[in-house]
């Protein structure tokens, strides 16, 4: 199986994000060898995610340039570096911006997805030796996410990926590195009080019905959820939430003047929803989703990412009468653990994931997959980033 | 055991809040006999808590007057309405300002120890018919939390009263009405991703060391916790803390310039604790208790009560990043069929009461009680209502 690039650099296409605000630019870079514990990834088809959107435009105070961005990759693995043995090259692989070592004290508590092992290092966009892999024209570009899947190779620590099984194809296992597996996530793991998603019979509300909404909706009917109502502002979306299982939908712009969308929720549901979750990022919409829940149990799920800075706010007596306000990141999943599950069950058809396509780009169309995903038609824009 | 007053208006004396901002005035009132499914109760022994200090200061927009306050009292069942199978002429017995009727969605959720059952009437201050048992000088008087247990007789539902055994001392069970179970249920019932209670080990810390919190750090070493913080500006209170079993105390207002106490116990704790609890109703201690918990699973529990139009805020990476807000009334102690078996732990020497009691007034000296809780070293005050 080895190849002649092995142990060598790559020369390879990828978009990069050269300053805040401006468009990427297709360049081509310098991969490096995997060092050890490292992985070198051929990436065939990246997704592209608001977060992506987000750390371009410059809003994420957090966010550096010059960077390679992208997070919702497949691809296959190329090269290994010493010491890996979680995945070998030709493994078909999902890189995982959630990381799982299984060794640190998140991985070992039972009670959550994050790892704790090489968040420093990935937050200030290196890899765990405070290096980078890429350059471009002599410069060291920052890596994303510990994935940066905008490029044709990449590199990644080897508990930042994980195989999947070859039959599954790229373009649809690449949006289980993210946004599907967020809702889904969010509505079979994280929601419930033992961790094991929403109960038979819940009432749920789902905010925002794109790529993450979709998912959740998806998860929630496959826990056999009573109401499942889905709340978007733009009507267009009522057509994919019923396609997805939703057996409601609310246009909180066409509610009567005074009525909250809360209250219209609580109506609908005899006194509010066993579960509702946030895919908005938007914190007054995590406000109304908290407010919709039922008194004594009601739990609200945070999935989507607010704008920095912005705060979440309501009155504690919510809490103290009996709702419960938590969160998640990649929907609670263990990557390395259950994202190959999450692919059998694609393969299975218990999973739509086909579905979600909407768009696709080649590599030298990525911007235009970044205009595409603003546009209200689109669920996801899936890049070939072999074809340009 | 019928006595001569069965089925006869009752004069006595209570301590009557004729308008807010006001003392209370003692007062001879006119206690009607119970209706259907209500109990009359000879109250002996009612502690003073900050609630009925909230709601007499006429901070609490729901306050209304003139009502008969406290919701903190023991007594003997005097006689019962038609209908009532629960409790009889003769039982001790422990008012309850959460009811439990067993009936309704709430009490058969199996998720809350909310009830639903006579919440509007009680909210308004009167019973379930909608009328007063409380006269004065020709005028109805109020009830409150349906309980007013500053009456030397009350009458409540049948459904707001829980018979226990009469070897424990009304004076000692009369603080299981409201503060030493709603910490100690905290800890024991509400915490907890399943409800059960924190976990043996946990890293815990409690916001505030009055009555609820003392009862908080027994629940957490009855559960076995690790590190026990209790904090409090208070510097007096590292005494009581210690003396309920707090390993440590932090005084906020003695940390170092530019150090919040989130920072420090997130520092004791080696990433944050795994359960907070807030008792003091300021909310910046509730952004304070939450951000205190560690990434990942940390708990925070609000018990405290707010005052008015105050909110609760916090950055929502705090919950994506799987730190959970929630809160609880009376602990989450479901009052009919769990207080019996908090007064058996008393009996048995478990569960700490005896302790609590700072102070003692007669009905006579009840503006004194409110005097005495506000100052720095009253945990509880217990108002002898059959000595003047």
């Amino acid at each position: 199986m080895a190849s002649s690039t092995v142990g060598k650099p790559i020369s390879c296409k990828a978009a990069v994000a050269w300053e805040a605000g401006k468009d990427l630019t297709i360049e081509t870079i310098e991969v490096a060898p995997p060092q050890a514990h490292e992985v070198r990834i051929e990436i065939y088809y990246t997704g592209v995610c608001h977060t992506d959107a987000y750390t371009l435009s410059g809003k994420d105070p957090e966010g550096a340039f010059p960077i390679v961005l992208g997070h919702e990759g497949a691809g296959i693995v190329e090269s290994v570096g010493e010491g890996v043995t979680s995945v070998k090259p030709g493994d078909h692989v999902v890189a995982l911006y959630t990381p799982e070592c299984r060794e640190c004290k998140f991985c070992k508590s039972g009670k959550t997805n994050l790892c704790g092992k090489i968040r420093a290092t990935q937050g200030k966009g290196v890899m765990p030796d405070g290096t980078s892999r890429f350059t471009c024209k002599g410069k060291p570009l920052l890596h994303f996410m510990g994935t940066s899947t905008f490029s044709q190779y990449t590199v990644v620590a080897d508990i930042s990926v994980v195989a999947i099984t070859p039959s599954a194809p790229m373009d649809r296992t690449c949006l289980l590195g993210c946004g599907i597996t967020t809702g889904y996530g969010a509505a079979v793991i994280t929601a419930g009080r033992s961790g094991t998603g929403v109960e038979p019979g819940s009432n749920v509300a789902v905010f925002g019905v794109g790529c993450v909404g979709l998912s959740v909706i998806q998860g929630c009917v496959a826990k056999g959820a009573g109401k499942i109502i889905a709340i978007d502002v733009n009507e267009s979306k009522r057509g994919w939430a019923e396609k997805f299982g939703a057996t409601e939908f609310v246009n909180p712009a066409t509610l009567p003047q005074g009525t909250s969308v809360q209250e219209r929720l609580v109506e609908m549901t005899d006194g509010g929803c066993d579960y509702t979750f946030d895919c908005t990022g938007n914190v007054h919409v995590m406000r109304s989703a908290l407010e919709a829940c039922h008194k004594g149990w009601g739990e609200s799920i945070i999935i989507g990412v607010a704008a920095a800075g912005q705060e979440i706010n309501t009155r504690p007596f919510q809490l103290v009468t009996g709702r419960v306000w938590k969160g998640c990141a990649f929907g609670g999943v263990k990557g390395r653990t259950q994202l190959p599950g999450l692919v059998d069950d694609y393969i299975q058809k218990r999973l739509k994931v086909d579905e979600f396509i909407t768009h696709r780009q080649n590599l030298d169309g990525i911007n235009q997959a970044f205009g595409d995903m603003k546009g209200g038609d689109c669920i996801r824009c899936v890049v070939d980033m072999r074809a340009s």
